[in-house]
């Protein structure tokens, strides 16, 4: 099953992605829904993003090839997560595919990709354990971790180097049915591949950070997890298009541009 | 005017404080409201998180002293702040006022408040200047930062140090007048004062980081701001009781149990 959410003249709305069509429902995935009669090109559709999460986790340091990436460019000793320890992006950075990365006026050159699989939580769950984690995902979808370099170094925080506005497309939508340890993860820049990765090789697995956030935190329906990325990425640059796939998901597709 | 959000039989619902009663409203603070002739006695009325933000920031080091205080304790040097680079907080960790704060079983004895300014955005802002920074701030509430220091320390991110279940206690109303340059902050444990200072003795001011935010990132009506808090705080302890009173706005009050 995808679940898409649409911009229905102005009213965001659930349907299912059936081929090339969009079926319509009432309700949405997580509380229950209906099927109606109504059937969309997919073509046509405004895409919105799959969910607007009520809290956004990402992780940071999640595949060794890229720990040690980013220490080697930084000129320190690769230091890898001994714990599955997630953080904080902000919801106010989403953007659906299709939608226009915008690179802040002041922004340096250094504004790169991260293509990243997200759990998307289905229902409430606390106190999880390695049998039951993956009873409480709804499915995945792609993430798309946009980053300013230089403000990543130079502020206390990663408040615009990561959460900028559009620096964090989601979508296209909620694939139900995907397999992890099927998954490749292709990252595409104008159509030539820049990155490629297993998407299963990571330091701590999606049963990890469930069974670790939830011994303290409840989840949430809605709630999104971002696993983190692998590998190095180019700069983008306005006129670009970013892409990352991955099999068994989809394609999530994003223009870049600068702000005016 | 003072905004209080309470729970009517399972529903939340907006009513305006006056005196102590609670005249209940239609609609909420942010898209409009009408009154209605329905007046509960705000004793007999349980009280919710006065709005669940969109997205939750939070300033980690804006008062001289605490910085001092954060970095005396860890043996360092003090190293204030030179921009407002603000964070980010889940809202999963919100409770209301009288709802306990619940200590995790695994959590040191290292867990500790902070009385916070919040600031509560009312619409939708971006590229705010210092002249009409405050045209989007609907009004203050408190908020309480409680902190696991083991976890702070330990962690690679302060997703459990800050933000285990019922470790940000937020309310009990949103007061629209209160003036931030008459607010004094006072902490107490079980009723005798442990922290008192001046609200406003910010390294960067509300306007300030309402400019810096906006400069990359669109507020949404709804979305907290928690300013940070000076000073030096006890460890709490299940049966104690932790009241954060702040001029002009009242008393955010909550119990401390551990968890069973």
């Amino acid at each position: 099953m995808r679940w898409a959410r649409f911009d229905d003249a102005g009213t965001p709305r659930y349907g299912l992605v059936e081929g090339d069509t969009l079926r319509v429902i009432e309700g949405d995935p997580f509380a229950g829904h209906s099927l109606t009669d109504r059937v969309l090109p997919l073509a046509e559709v405004t895409l919105m993003v799959p969910v607007v999460p009520p809290t956004f986790y990402c992780v940071g340091l999640n595949y060794a090839a890229h720990v040690r990436e980013v220490a080697e460019r930084a000129g320190q000793v690769p230091n890898l997560p001994t714990q599955p320890d997630v953080g904080y992006r902000a919801q106010s950075a989403l953007i659906p595919h299709d939608a226009p990365i915008i690179i802040p006026r002041d922004a340096t050159e250094k504004v790169q990709y991260e293509g990243e699989l997200v759990v998307v939580i289905g229902r409430q769950a606390r106190h999880l354990t390695e049998e039951t984690a993956l009873d409480c995902v709804l499915g995945y979808t792609i993430g798309n971790d946009v980053s300013e370099r230089s403000w990543q170094k130079s502020d206390r925080t990663l408040w615009r180097a990561k959460n900028a506005d559009t620096f964090k497309p989601m979508g296209p939508w909620i694939d139900t049915e995907a397999r992890l340890e099927d998954m490749e993860t292709i990252v595409r820049v104008n159509g030539d591949v820049t990155t490629r990765f297993r998407t299963a090789d990571m330091i701590f697995g999606v049963r990890d950070f469930l069974v670790a956030i939830t011994r303290y935190i409840t989840l949430q329906p809605g709630d999104v997890i971002w696993m983190g990325t692998d590998g190095h990425a180019p700069n983008l640059r306005p006129g670009d298009r970013v892409e990352v796939e991955i099999t068994g998901i989809g394609t999530l597709s994003n223009p870049v541009t600068a702000e005016e």
